[in-house]
């Protein structure tokens, strides 16, 4: 494997690997130092065409545990300011010495893209609405320790602004590739135009499917990219939409909430919710260390075992 | 000891202890290596919530000299723009695995708050007017290194802007602590509403007390935090509350002059008053790195002693 | 060699010598791990006036390869924002414990003056439109590997706007110092107002020189930095000055073409031509982090051969 782009570019078995993966990962985090010298001396360069903290540092802290250098570059005060296009940009990067680049861009297959213009290892850190891959990873990863070895027949919800969501496609996939029952619950404006292909139900009322399903995956609604009103209030929304406390109780006893972060707590789920015992969240977070340091290791590590 | 938020949480017992840490550091930080293993494998993460990179890049430099990864959480470009609260940025960077947290707010109590959300230690690196406890420790590691061991019955002024001063606040804890005899110096718009319970005498002419003191130190005037004039000009406050040549002439032959930076040169202090000898503001800055050593080891290291 | 400030400072013996070391140094950036101990412990701090992601990863990216920690001052976010002087900024990254510092500044002669403020070594790493002198070295350690090992006699023609350009500047002295005949090609209004003691010929047309030379450096138009318009239209330019495709036809058939970037595609160079054979451009930019790995391991190395 060269690349990380897409859930598509997988088959199940690559895919359970990785996650195996993770696995182990996950407990070496668990050590007292958890920093592993098998990527010393790999270069990891990140770079961001869209704000992100969150997914930045995830990845950051992700491949200094497996002892790589990682150079970051921000292109609010880069040559991009001064009109470089996103060739030369990663052309000039990539000469510098790098194994892989880490990249987050507002338009739809630019990593691919971006393949053809390095040798280094490319890693997709969300595309436009297309995809985010180690996302879905980390999503699978945390399924997987709660329902798993086998998500066959897991039936999840994933629920709200599924028409700009990069997570949604790609937990959809990885999703269908391990088994699971998916319904996408949103009210029309908020779904794709066209869910031809999608392996998925479509329910337009969360009431219809709370205490059906065993898996809710909650969406951002990401008010910065809506460029009209999709919905008539953010209160209509939360009201059929949100996962409030009264809907939360008629869940399933052993139902699991998950959110890719960051919260409009009080939008698509209630404060007491979101810090609830059935709150995946703060795992999720941790899980996503674990799942990039095993997309690292894949991409550039030796194939010796984990130490 | 698991947080360093504020003096007040310390006897004198534990801050001299601190003090002496802080000596040990900057004896090895004068060596031609600086560079100690002691923390290796220790993630420190920055938070800072106001902009300073003075602070921080001493919180870097310390924590990089003990050996720990450092992982800075930029709120300019960070979920934090997209509406996340505190404690879920809180919750996500600690579940990327970190050691300890130094947070920067505006709100005072925010370090406080943030001890409820983490088992991480939390490093209070200056909240709203409230607390500054790194600077302060550095203030009395920088006098004790010139008048000590024992600061007892030391004359200190402290001149401008207390109101807005959360460096005031922590050091009239500290020199208290340490049995000096403090005097406020400012006009009553920059004095606190209340004084009650301060353990300080107040001047508001800074020529009734320049000849008396020890030391003086100087506050930086905020002008960023000020919504209102609180002083006709600058030039009338430069006149009668600025450390000018003319008055520093009138100081004793061994007082000594310190500023917690950065510097108006020109307000608060005269240029050449700022360069002369009895100036310790560069001597500051780099006992502050030994300073914030000895606050990470405390709460980081194993207690064995310095190497 | 204390500091790196200009080209002037150095003499042709120095030069040369920092030309074999840039070579050794790309030689041990194509091993599989290509860090080396040699500068283990060393700090090497970053000051950044202008934005310029592209050469501060540069030297970060030397200074990692060589084991130093990097402390970046993100002018951006800092103290300076607050209005604090060029030289107390320095004394306080100074203070902090620093070996060397690596400078940006709009005021040619920033640098220069920076040396009277600290002991740390000081790198000029652009100052107004007076020299970028690691960018000369870099282009002339290019051109050494692809027309050396002498470039005595070698028709060097530097096309565009001269005026503003720093690295014109530092270019003419380094091909001067090593021999080289240069030619500098732009409308009157893009020359300096005095071309007194410059080593070099003019054309106004690129035409009457193109077939003759053996190299073309272009200078990157700085739209940013014209206050005025310098010429008629950027379309009127490119037809004059730009290398189109059906200018780099008329090149002497082993001719090089060199820019330092960020390029402005269709203004100064086409496209098919900055992706063509003959262009350096990427080449430019690996050797650059050799270059700065010379200029670092000179200033800071123990003199030890490299291993």
């Amino acid at each position: 494997m060269k690349h990380f782009l897409s859930i598509d570019d997988l088959d199940r078995e690559q895919f359970e690997a990785l996650l195996d993966l993770g696995e182990q990962f996950i407990a070496v985090n668990q050590r007292e130092i958890p920093k592993l010298p098998v990527l010393r001396g790999k270069v990891v360069a990140s770079l961001f065409y869209e704000d992100s903290t969150r997914t930045r540092l995830s990845f950051e802290t992700a491949a200094k545990r497996l002892s790589c250098d990682v150079m970051t570059f921000s292109v609010a005060s880069s040559s991009v300011k001064k009109g470089e296009s996103l060739r030369d940009t990663v052309q000039t990067v990539a000469a510098m010495g790098i194994d892989a680049i880490v990249v987050r861009h507002p338009s739809a297959g630019a990593p691919l893209r971006i393949t053809d213009w390095t040798d280094a290892s490319v890693i997709n850190a969300g595309d436009g609405r297309h995809a985010h891959p180690t996302q879905a990873l980390l999503d699978m990863l945390t399924l997987r320790r709660h329902r798993g070895p086998s998500l066959d027949g897991l039936r999840v919800a994933i629920v709200g602004d599924v028409r700009h969501s990069r997570v949604a496609r790609s937990d959809v996939k990885a999703l269908h590739l391990l088994g699971a029952h998916i319904t996408l619950v949103a009210p029309p404006t908020l779904l794709p135009e066209s869910l031809e292909g999608w392996p998925v139900q479509v329910a337009y009322d969360l009431d219809d499917v709370i205490s059906e399903v065993d898996v809710v995956m909650l969406l951002r609604m990401q008010f910065e990219r809506q460029q009209q009103a999709l919905f008539p209030t953010v209160r209509e929304y939360t009201a059929r939409y949100g996962l409030t406390s009264a809907r939360a109780e008629r869940l399933k006893p052993d139902a699991l909430i998950m959110h890719p972060g960051p919260m409009n707590r009080g939008v698509e789920i209630a404060a007491e919710v979101a810090d609830g015992p059935a709150s995946l969240v703060i795992e999720q977070v941790a899980n996503g260390v674990a799942a990039r340091q095993a997309v690292l290791y894949t991409l550039l590590g030796s194939g010796a075992p984990v130490a």
